[in-house]
């Protein structure tokens, strides 16, 4: 191990097969791969959820997740969040707790019931859908944004992902606040997770609900993604690949400017195009 | 609605800018989405897990969500899988009840609380892995694959997913058993949907397990989607893109041959090079 790897990155060693003839083309080389470790969530002691996550920034992607879940409403909810460390057994560092505020409970209940799910994601079933959509409210009015911030947007995650160029195997995800540079960025094997580190830094930062905040993903545009944008009180995502079907009629219901194959100098408006400058 | 169109994809009305200067570049223009829905998934009437999936070949994804769960160990335990339908209700497509054989109980506590999670993965915790590690086996001997069939192996899986094709949009999976062409490919937003419905044709087909089967994926390899493999007596995963940290450590745990960065003539072998002819 390189003591100067990131958390999020591992060294392997790989056979690189660069033709496949059986004449020629191998070689036994140094990788990086990305690192994948499931982090179990608990709240006051009480296992809340589990995920496979990239190590780092746990802090984040358990805030980001309890704002998504609507289980706190903002950094005032939260007491504290803790590694457990439990001497004697490995993996200590991929359990975690959250102690609420004095005074404040959290219902998880719900969140434990909801997040019954197979592996593709966590929001499910129509009941549960709409449930989920019944929390969320229309995205704040702000300024219009231009066209060329929104084309810049992609280009400045991709820049800003160092694990991802390292080994070709993490999500990444921004958040700009106005039309500024990224504020932040996140990487993870899940782009669930990315999202929710990149939520869950400004929601420690008590930075959330801003007006005029933009969600920046490296990959496709899933309902999830959308309900989570939604959730932290942002008002559009911008997206390198393609939106699903519900992810653009979600985006629709509630004013999200929803922005995808976002690449270069173009990108497509699924979703809230009055957010657009003329 | 185009009544041509597969039930994988939805068209949209779409404002491309092809170019981010104020002055050009804007049309509105019709797009194709790939379709994303909830799929609740019953046993005997009782609630067992939810999953956002693409509409279509259904049957084939509770066929293989629950052999990749261990519910079944084949095709024998299944006494039928039937469409819910629910007089007067939106979204009767969208329930599905499963059967058992007679005399068959299927044991879905262990997966309902198994399948307590966040949004990014449906195996979850040290403890769980541990668990569905215990049940999986050593998979199983095989005649050598040459490079040229792995090597091909990827591009034929893009050949053969028409909705990706559309929309962008689609994860595909892909099953060939020996070197042959691929037997089966199935297209889904879930990548792990897309391998569920792949295994899920040869399950009903009772074709599982068999020696020298080999799973294709068009993204990402991840621990689930090596778990999934191992469950279905795969030998060997072959990704476009890149594997996580624990997907190579169970590979190779378990004599799994897994290829990454799958493209053209080229490939890394990260685990069970033991499986490649030389």
């Amino acid at each position: 191990m390189n003591a100067r790897l990131p958390p999020a990155v591992q060294v392997a060693k790989v056979l690189a097969f660069r033709s496949a003839s059986p004449s020629q083309g191998l070689a036994q080389h140094p990788d990086e791969l990305a690192v994948e470790e499931p982090l179990e969530i608990r709240v006051a002691g009480e296992p809340l959820a589990v995920t496979m996550r990239t190590p780092g920034h746990d802090h984040e992607l358990v805030a980001g997740f309890l704002l998504s879940e609507g289980l706190i409403g903002s950094r005032a909810d939260l007491g504290g969040i803790h590694h457990c460390a439990r001497p004697g057994t490995e993996g200590a560092h991929n359990t975690i707790d959250v102690v609420p505020a004095a005074g404040v409970v959290l219902a998880i209940e719900a969140t434990r019931r909801g997040t019954l799910t197979t592996s593709a994601c966590g929001v499910c079933g129509r009941q549960m859908i709409d449930d989920l959509l019944q929390r969320l409210r229309k995205a704040e009015a702000c300024p219009p944004f231009s066209r060329a911030f929104i084309a810049g947007l992609t280009g400045e995650l991709s820049k800003r992902q160092p694990s991802f160029q390292r080994t070709g195997g993490l999500h990444g995800a921004g958040i700009a606040l106005g039309e500024t540079e990224l504020c932040v960025v996140r990487e993870d094997v899940g782009r669930h997770n990315a999202v929710d580190k990149a939520v869950g830094r400004l929601v420690l930062d008590d930075r959330l609900p801003t007006p005029g905040a933009m969600l920046v993903v490296s990959g496709r545009v899933s309902f999830e993604i959308v309900q989570k944008a939604l959730a932290a009180g942002l008002c559009g995502v911008v997206g390198v690949s393609a939106p699903s079907s519900l992810a653009v009629a979600t985006a629709a219901r509630f004013g999200l400017l929803l922005c995808g194959f976002a690449r270069g100098d173009a990108f497509n408006v699924y979703a809230g195009a009055e957010r657009l400058a003329d």
